[in-house]
């Protein structure tokens, strides 16, 4: 550029030089500023509710995109410094949610289209050690037990803080989880991100339970949401920390898929270590997905129809409490040297209670399931979710005060 | 699993040990045995034709998803060897491009929703070194000039082989993937994969130009497929090399974006940089995106309205010729260590001559354009884009013979 005039680079350039300087670490200061430009209004914005009872993003139909990012905080986090990070996070998922930019956002054009955008914010045990409110941790929130099965990586495991971010549109999702990391860039760093998808909107009838990428009916035993079932299941009632009324508790492991084995299992072989139909998840004495698998049920050989070791007799229990919310997502990223794919599963589950619900299937499963002898659990998390707030509120208001 | 009688594993287990060992390297002897089993027809597929007198995935309409994978090919494949892979290629795409399931398709369930699948097939140098036919290389088909702006990395760079795998859904795009790099686990290994998406289907209008993560609506002057201007801008007339008459070229560079210093830049100044409203994309002389930029316009200031170190006067050429049809995707990994985000775009053109057309925008933004100073080349890799074939041949037949 030696030869390019300094008047004319000026001329250009000048814009550039003059920037606004928004600075991560200036966050505070220009929270009031609005964004640079209002974009125009989408029409007919798919808009999930941000503000409630409930954190959005656990009983909403699930998205096609979801990226489930943890956060370690840094050493000097307090509590008045979670409560900044709250309001700020609670401020620009309120906007963004509802397709407006959010405060100081520096692509408002791209904020156009939540495309049915939820925001849903977990605490981990660290949250309790940096708010001073130890005696307020749920007793259920800490790392699970080991499983025989896991083969856990610390770079899949634990974290602080939770975001999960959820979308039809995966330039929503980029944009917004951008948006909340950079207004968390002086409180935490992030620890893992884990990017799911399931079918695109529009590619099925809502409602249809998703496939994973071993082409099972994944998801069919879950309880409705909006039904008395599910709010018993999944919402805490504030029994055990009052604060956590309206609240649940997210366990997240990242489970990879063996698919080479899995290639060698022919169809019958796969269906028997389900207990489902590969063509429409229908339980193996059953005709449609829905219908109540007959555990009783035996075959001329004598043996059961639906194998005892199958994943779905393991992972049924006599305990009606003994369920959970999954709302899981695929995961398929780039192979490493010499291998065709990297795919799995990002198990994603709710539920009111860790160790009444989840652990005890997991120690079924763990102990004995067909299933087991092509997936690996290699990520780890459980966290604690605050329940949702009103306008006005932030989300963990009921557990960090004003 | 001690405790448990030999005979009741057996009972559930034996399906599993009875498996049908479909291994990767037996793909050719399991190639007439279809599918395991008929997944239902879906109702009304989006379907692109798969056969023509062009691949596919070009004058396409971008899907919201598109995975770009380079292959290394093993030294010992020959001309029969390619010959093999391409043939198994045709067939694999053809069907799962109608949602049918792949031949020996092992999740048959997952190929019931095409959602608008395109497979592309590329050749890069070294096919035609194994296939024992330099002397039929395109003149354009090596790596490009260095340039002065690349910072190059070895591992999103070069390759022998490129599949394009781009569908609305991205459960589709993985298990396309999957069947593709199975069938081509024999003769080659995977260089690199780039995942790349856009709005999701539904999001915007059809037609809608992309934007970028800076925020930009990217592709404005892009040719319209069907045009004769495209005709002639993208498809290779057969005149350097006969065999590639339909056929195109493919540039793919893998651009960075410092969305941390872009953050820096204010409206004003992210707008002169490009040369284009950010709100619409509109020309800073037009009223509307498509409005032609008027290059002369000065302002009050008696400096050009669209500076001349903006990124569409640098790219912009007197000379007709010297066009592209860009057909990129963004991209959006996990930051590394201490990072917010890791973004940037899978910069994607067509052209039928490389050194014609490409080179010297590219060598004209690479000595100039403000863009440079928040875009960063980091891949690059060129492949030759065969025609496409009509049902009974096979990609690369006009290159290979039979």
């Amino acid at each position: 550029m030696a030869e390019l005039s300094r008047r004319r680079l000026l001329s250009a350039g000048a814009v550039v030089l003059g920037g606004t300087g928004l600075a991560w670490g200036a966050r505070e200061v220009t929270l009031d500023q609005g964004p640079q430009a209002a974009p125009p209004a989408p029409t007919e914005p798919e808009v999930e509710p941000f503000y409630g009872a409930h954190q959005a993003g656990i009983a909403t139909a699930p998205q096609a995109h979801s990226t489930f990012v943890a956060l370690d905080l840094r050493p000097e986090v307090d509590r008045a410094a979670l409560i900044r990070l709250l309001k700020v996070w609670t401020e620009d998922a309120a906007r963004l949610t509802e397709g407006r930019a959010a405060l100081a956002d520096t692509e408002p054009d791209l904020a156009t289209e939540p495309t049915r955008l939820t925001v849903t914010v977990g605490f981990g045990p660290g949250v309790f050690r940096a708010g001073n409110v130890e005696h307020l941790r749920p007793a259920w929130l800490r790392p699970l037990p080991p499983f025989a099965v896991d083969r856990l990586e610390d770079r899949w495991s634990g974290g602080d803080l939770l975001l999960q971010v959820g979308a039809e549109d995966p330039v929503t999702v980029a944009h917004a989880l951008r948006v909340l990391l950079k207004g968390a860039a002086g409180f935490g760093t992030v620890r893992w991100t884990q990017r799911g998808f399931r079918r695109a909107r529009g590619t099925q009838a809502p409602g249809t339970t998703m496939r994973n990428l071993f082409g099972q009916v994944d998801g069919t035993a879950n309880p409705s949401p909006g039904t008395a079932d599910f709010s018993d299941l999944v919402w805490d009632t504030g029994a055990g920390q009052a604060w956590m009324a309206g609240g649940t508790s997210v366990v997240i492991r990242r489970t990879h898929l063996d698919l080479d084995e899995w290639d060698k299992v022919d169809r019958p072989g796969r269906e028997q270590s389900v207990g489902r139909r590969l063509s429409d998840g229908a339980p193996l004495t059953g005709d449609s997905e829905h219908d109540e698998p007959d555990f009783a049920a035996v075959g001329a050989s004598g043996f059961p129809v639906i194998p005892e070791f199958s994943h779905i007799a393991r992972a049924r229990s006599a305990d009606p409490r003994q369920r959970i919310h999954r709302r899981g997502y695929n995961y398929d990223e780039a192979p490493a040297s010499g291998e065709i794919s990297d795919s799995g599963l990002i198990f994603v589950c709710y539920q009111a209670d860790v160790d009444a619900q989840f652990v005890p299937i997991q120690q079924r499963l763990s102990e004995l399931d067909m299933l087991n002898q092509w997936t690996t659990p290699i990520g780890s998390a459980v966290f604690a979710i605050p329940p949702g707030c009103a306008k006005g509120g932030y989300i963990g208001q009921q557990l960090l005060g004003s």
